[in-house]
């Protein structure tokens, strides 16, 4: 099948590697899998790992919850701050599935005491060094009695405590994110103490981003591992050493409408519509879009550091290269980008295709 | 009707107003206004326009020529570089409305003198100072050469030189908008005698970023008009001064799911995947990705330039605000914040409400 527009291709074999290695060091950890289906938001992809043995999932909208609950999955976690307006989409999807809910605030407990329906888990949120919408971990005091509060409510339950570390995105390399891991593990454990102390004898730990859950093989005190990017992993995963290129499973094939000779430039029909604008500074001190991905014999080949993605307005890219492929590559043509962030290519797209030819949505949003 | 998810709100009346403004601003000049459809991609805001006597508009895909097609335009400019892969649709389409093709390069030419099936109208796009997909201006010799390779063949012809002063949104004022349009005028008014002295009188010029369209009044040898911005505006076009707050007909409304005491930092229900990561300086060298605008009376107030987004992840957002607004603003509260680019925000968010409650899609993308 031809690609004419930008496109995004996974290579399914490479995804069901990721998949497998992922279910594997968790079953091996004794740890329950959870993955977060934010980045595919496909009920296809979310299949493929029924066959691992995956029974529960993670999402990070009410919505996305539904669109999963109609796919047939039957445990989901919201790993989202409880939206208080959903409430009525929360009690209806709670009676269809196990719904475990997310609270980072007493307000909100307040709120759900008055208003939920059904048995629901409910999650404490918890910041171990991200600093973004947990309650830091060392605010126990405040953790408690936000536990009491839920433990207050007939129909709510706590669950436990659940963290996202972030902050090792920010890594630069395995060492750093396994710093950021054992951080992490030392706060949960501390809090976790510091609970059961107060009469929570069962307090369940969710951890789950994609850079630990992929470097870390510790997973001391975790319950549970929600990792989602993985599945497809991509450029910035790369760069702080999550994966390999080989285990990237994602590209995005653009058109080449022109050539500019005297700078070397290609200009592509790909632009931040098919990308989103996520950016990263690379190796040489370059803020890029993604990086050129050679061909051969239809198949993929490896990353070109020296020709990669400069700019991106609404539709176009542009694409610095090196001489050599400049000279190689003509108006017509597609090329492969490897992505800075799937997740939000996935999400800006709502499609994606198979090497293999199939074309599948990702509406799950 | 309730908003419980993040919502983009438009205000009809402004955007009126704005097509207006526009509309009567090309008729005096008596030149053609030729509106870009890709800010708001949507069928209905599209039908907006045909009250002020639009009947010429300009797209930026195949498929968004397409879609306006089908709604019913009859003359449509699609303002990229002719994606050659896509010339199947392109016959098609050529046959169904009057359609206008862009070229930046001598391979594309000849890809569509043996391949075009009806006769159409193909336009240069020159660099008068972008510096992203048009042949340099001072290139007079290779616009030349290609514009004698459009007249060579039989079913295509030479239309002008269409230019986009996309540099016009590096301007941090109304005199620098007006710079990069004077600079621009005279770079055309070149190129045209140029061409002219080759024998070509028929040289037409479209021009058409949002600002320099919004604030020069002077449009001496231009013969139409492509803006598209300028029906939304943003926070953008605020700052370097090609509208004012009473312009911008867009905002995003997005619940509160947290409030952080310690940072005075709200959490809204509202990331990447609903505003776009288009990042913009303010003038207290923040960099941001909105303001919050206040509300009286439920109906859109000032801008509140202490309580703006600090940063956004996939569906997260942090607003950091003054110690009033943290005070005001509540856990299920719903803000509304003024995007820094609303042609990413419609195109990443796919739908909007009227303020006055009729939802429309955005899908023509």
């Amino acid at each position: 099948m031809e690609i004419s527009v930008p496109t995004i291709l996974i290579d399914k074999d490479i995804v069901l590697k990721n998949i497998k290695n992922m279910a594997e060091k968790a079953r091996r950890h004794n740890i329950v899998f959870r993955p977060h289906f934010k980045t595919h938001q496909s009920v296809e992809v979310g299949e493929w790992f029924r066959d691992f043995g995956v029974e529960c999932i993670t999402v990070s909208s009410v919505n996305m919850a539904k669109c999963f609950a109609d796919a047939g999955w039957k445990d989901i976690t919201i790993s989202f701050p409880v939206n208080v307006l959903e409430i009525d989409e929360i009690n209806t999807l709670a009676k269809r599935v196990k719904l475990n809910l997310l609270v980072n605030n007493r307000d909100s407990i307040k709120f759900l005491q008055k208003h939920i329906e059904t048995h629901t888990e409910v999650w404490i949120k918890v910041d171990v060094g991200y600093h973004r919408a947990g309650l830091p971990w060392d605010r126990s005091d405040e953790i408690i009695k936000i536990a009491k509060e839920i433990e207050s409510s007939k129909k709510l339950k706590f669950a436990g405590i659940l963290v996202h570390s972030g902050n090792s995105y920010k890594s630069k390399n395995n060492s750093e994110i396994l710093e950021v891991h054992k951080e992490a593990s030392e706060r949960i454990a501390t809090l976790k103490e510091q609970l059961i102390q107060e009469g929570f004898d069962l307090v369940k730990v969710s951890i789950g981003d994609t850079p630990t859950a992929s470097i870390a093989d510790d997973f001391e005190g975790a319950d549970e591992l929600r990792p989602g990017n993985f599945v497809f992993y991509d450029l910035k995963q790369l760069q702080i050493g999550s994966c390999t290129e080989e285990d990237i499973a994602i590209r995005v094939a653009c058109p080449v409408v022109s050539k500019n000779e005297e700078n070397l430039e290609l200009i592509i029909y790909g632009g931040a519509i098919h990308f989103s604008k996520d950016i990263t500074l690379d190796e040489k001190g370059r803020y890029i879009f993604g990086y050129l991905i050679e061909e051969k014999d239809g198949k993929w080949g490896s990353i070109v550091k020296e020709s990669y993605v400069s700019s991106l307005s609404q539709e176009h890219g542009i694409v610095k290269t090196d001489g050599e492929h400049f000279e190689k590559i003509n108006v017509g043509d597609v090329i492969l980008i490897i992505p800075v962030h799937s997740c939000l290519t996935v999400n800006i797209m709502k499609k994606f295709r198979l090497t293999t030819g199939e074309e599948f949505d990702a509406l799950c949003s």
